[in-house]
């Protein structure tokens, strides 16, 4: 079977772990797969290359920082074909660009166009482990762009969908997928596999194991893809499109985020063009909205409400005052200090009782629901940052997830 | 004026020096400069990269060594672009693919096969300042390849002769050349000028304040180069292809090394093909072999010297044993201790009674000479390496270099 492997940061750390890598990498390829592998920079590497670039430039530009944040996954290429070199194992390092990974100039938040895959199969027919950047790609112009955080699990992705690989193979510093965040709720218990959607509505919620373009990216391949431990041999979670659904507990984790931020239009006008005139801006700015509500009110005036990463925060409140005044709105509030918690499974959806059931027990903890929102397969609640835990805790245990299946 | 500006490591080791050239390109644009910049990795960070590929392999493989290598130019041209675009002016930062430096494929080690400058011209002409990666090229198959050590410099000569820029200036952390090292002698002395021949042998011989293959490249096409400080405003030296030889001290400077290596064959039988068979395999081994002496025997046998870099021996010595028996020779000697010092100046060949001068000079300080070995414009000697600092200072003196032309 041909397999894409994908090695985060974590798993590359430092030379130690970069041989292991190198080592597992080898034994799989005795076991008789073929192995492409991908992987990200090293450890803290692209955390330390923005605060270097934070250091020359106040507002570093999209393009420079790019080139700058690339060469961590270059790194990382390198060296883990040079150790595979070192332990006897024919593997060539190749950048986004080398790799065929084609990109539209998005700076920073990139999306794969195309995959050429003609260099990567050439090194597999001459029995060259294709050791690929993750993160990156290439304009048809030659520019370097990066696809964003956590993005070279879709790189991944995408070049196991190009090379008709069987499965991708996500290898990082968790075993698996976990009903919930085992550093909140000790008794989580990791799922032997899961769905495309329920795993997308976990890692859009806050669960960052998999990033969100991958899974969905794998879902409309239907491809495998099995996140596992890099470190130790252990089963792993399989995302696929099957899963015995009348058999199993519907919710099947619980997800949260703390960095939410929302933003209160008040008194809109009520008339066409209005979230236009709100969400254009920002989305040019590249400010991403998450949920969006709008309340009806009197005298056709309207309060439309949006979530968005706190980070985004600062820079959507500069751009507030002058959508107020496109849009006719007197003014707007923000609040910074939001989390949120998802109940996450096929069918909640349409069974009954788990929404009213969710409700209770945020409110039996004390918790205030500043806004609600749902999916096919997943209900969330957006509530103060600080109480996310306490949320987390009494929702897995209310849902029974410790149990298991 | 098209001007090609090259800076080197310490010139942008950090934040705030990577913010003073910026600064410093910006001033001579104001002048009325076209600037093109080609930068070096910041400080130490080619060694440390250097050091972590040994990390993870004993014997790097070069083609993943010059990928990982190539990160650190990358990284200082996505800094310096950046830095120079948060103070006002528009940049572009370019790896040496982007920028159209060609090589051939001999990793570590590769010269630039040719330039295409169109990406380079197009940026000029839109007002943005092309920032290059220096020691960095391409293959026609994308493959990256470094040019060895210090070959930034050549990265600057060779676009600013494709550009037809009309002056290259080697900006670092010395304010010019100097008659001596300063370190070893601290009456050295800062040169106006010095022609590419004496600058040439100055860079062979260990002065290394401008990699020779640059020197070289800028004297085939008569470019000038300064060399000056980036960071104080100073008149530097220029190095061209004029110079007022008789009414100067002939001798411009004394250059020294002291990492060299000698190898002896001995006893070698006196046939043809013999230097072909010693060299031969060095070369294949990326071992540049420097002075070669054949000192005549008895017998039609004879002693065959040749100097090394030091830090080739090891390597060198591990092939002398299969060349020994390829040419017949019963064994070899060698020794890593040693160092050279010349005297540097056109005409000194033609000139009486520098060579005599010199030995004397080494004879009364009791300092043995090993080798000798001469050009059109210096004159070498071998000598112990820990002598080499006493014999500089003696020759400075003996000289007079010290004395303002």
């Amino acid at each position: 079977m041909l397999v894409v492997q994908k090695y985060g940061g974590s798993s590359v750390a430092d030379a130690a772990r970069i041989k292991h890598v190198a080592a597992r990498v080898i034994r799989r390829l005795r076991e008789g797969d073929q192995v492409v592998v991908v992987v990200s920079a090293m450890g803290d590497t692209t955390d330390e290359l923005i605060k270097l670039a934070y250091s020359v430039a106040d507002d570093p530009a999209p393009r420079e920082l790019d080139m700058l944040l690339s060469t961590g996954e270059q790194m990382s290429v390198a060296l883990l074909a040079m150790a595979m070199r070192a332990q006897g194992q024919e593997a060539v390092g190749l950048t986004g660009h080398q790799a065929g990974i084609f990109t539209r100039a998005h700076y920073g938040s990139g999306r794969i166009s195309r995959v050429e895959a003609d260099r990567v199969r050439a090194e597999l027919a001459a029995g060259r482990v294709p050791i690929i950047a993750g993160f990156q790609g290439t304009t048809e112009e030659m520019e370097i762009v990066t696809l964003g955080r956590g993005a070279s699990d879709t790189t991944a992705v995408a070049l196991a969908v190009a090379l008709g690989a069987g499965r991708c193979e996500n290898c990082k510093d968790v075993t698996g997928i976990y009903t919930t965040d085992p550093r909140i709720e000790p008794r989580a218990r990791q799922l032997k596999d899961i769905t495309y959607e329920e795993m997308l509505e976990l890692a859009t919620q806050g669960s960052q194991v998999m990033h969100n373009r991958a899974v969905e990216l794998a879902s409309v391949y239907g491809l495998p893809v099995l996140v596992t431990s890099s470190m130790v041999d252990a089963p792993g979670t399989l995302i696929h499109g099957e899963s015995e659904l009348e058999e199993r507990n519907r919710v099947r984790g619980i997800a949260h985020d703390i960095d939410v931020a929302k933003i209160t239009v008040r008194q809109v006008p009520d008339r066409p063009g209005v979230a236009a005139h709100i969400f254009e801006p920002l989305a040019e700015a590249g400010i991403s909205v998450d949920t969006i509500v709008q309340n009806a009110s009197d005298h056709s005036l309207t309060d439309l409400t949006f979530t968005i990463a706190r980070q985004d925060l600062k820079r959507a409140e500069a751009l507030m005052p002058s959508i107020c005044a496109a849009v006719g709105a007197p003014d707007y509030s923000a609040n910074g200090g939001l989390g949120k918690v998802s109940i996450v499974g096929v069918g909640i959806q349409t069974a009954h009782g788990y929404a009213a059931r969710m409700f209770r027990v945020l409110f039996d903890a004390g918790i205030n629901i500043e806004l609600i929102t749902t999916s096919e397969i997943r209900l969330t609640c957006i509530i103060a940052a600080e109480r996310v835990p306490d949320a987390v805790r009494a929702l897995h245990s209310a849902f029974e997830l410790e149990t298991p299946e």
